[in-house]
């Protein structure tokens, strides 16, 4: 049931908004009572922010095994963490989409907690950049916090226009990205 | 009083959401009769339109000035688009929020009068790149599409996070991520 109140959740809090969708809404989606709302969530707040966690954990998770994979060097996390975050779209768009977008309804202590697991998975992939300078693949002079602003740029715009089932496949679209953030769009002499 | 209103309502719809603030708030705010608000504007949504539009039109006039200066060739004309695009945050940090964080409150009609000055907006950049792969700056195989999605991901993506009086300037910035669109963070042979 928690599970089928975070989906209704996401579904309503997409196509509505947060403020505009209220507890009955999402029971009465689910022919459930209040009290079994209250149950697993002490507010419509305290849901908006497990629908959060839950993106950002499943990130998080995901970085990690990354980060830990002794197979791959800093290049290769770089490409695994931009395909990702955009493969990510296809099966959680409407997290994502809630997630940016209703972060200021959050509690201050909720979007504390929510900034905090932001941070960490930003200074991760700031750690592949400075990761791939000592090892001599990216150049030393490399400004590494905003060029991971830049990169995590390129990779979250795509949830505000990127249909995996058009033209160009996620995978196909993360080798277009890597390509650009690797070696640019000069002609190369 | 139009300006007056429609930087009220810019202050308010960023602090508060265009949902939770009422036309009320505004005139309260300007201690005006709420006649006077409707003298201006039919409807809350109107201001928000008219906000959306001013924004959107500012940026499509300085792209205009950019795309017709014949001093510049396409990588000049990419970097003024870069520093426009950066630079805009500095005045306009309210207006552009609103403008991405509030689309889905704008009427259909008003959404897709929006959406085709963003579409027109985006064409124009891409033409940008297309005239530097045909001058013979970029890259013949180019996905100019997608490359100029991500080129606005990247400056887009400053709206969340770029603070210009922080470390790195705007001007900074923008090299920055010239320099990583132009030529990739791969250490040069």
């Amino acid at each position: 049931m928690r599970q089928k109140l975070i989906h209704s959740g996401i579904h309503l809090f997409d196509r509505k908004g947060f403020t505009e969708t209220s507890i009955e809404d999402i029971t009465n989606e689910l022919q459930v009572t209040k009290g079994t709302f209250y149950y697993y969530f002490k507010s419509k707040q305290e849901l908006l922010r497990d629908i959060h966690l839950g993106y950002i954990e499943f990130l998080l998770k995901t970085q990690e095994e990354i980060l830990n994979d002794p197979s791959k060097d800093s290049r290769a996390k770089l490409r695994a963490t931009i395909f990702m975050l955009i493969h990510s779209i296809q099966n959680q768009k409407k997290s994502a989409r809630i997630f940016f977008r209703e972060m200021r309804n959050l509690a201050p202590e909720y979007l504390e907690q929510n900034m905090e697991k932001r941070d960490l998975f930003r200074k991760n992939v700031q750690q592949i950049v400075e990761e791939g300078i000592r090892e001599g693949y990216f150049q030393e002079n490399l400004n590494a916090d905003m060029i991971t602003r830049g990169i995590l740029g390129v990779t979250n715009w795509s949830y505000y226009w990127f249909h995996p089932e058009g033209e160009v496949s996620d995978e196909q679209l993360t080798d277009i990205y890597l390509e650009m953030i690797l070696n640019g769009i000069n002609k190369k002499e």
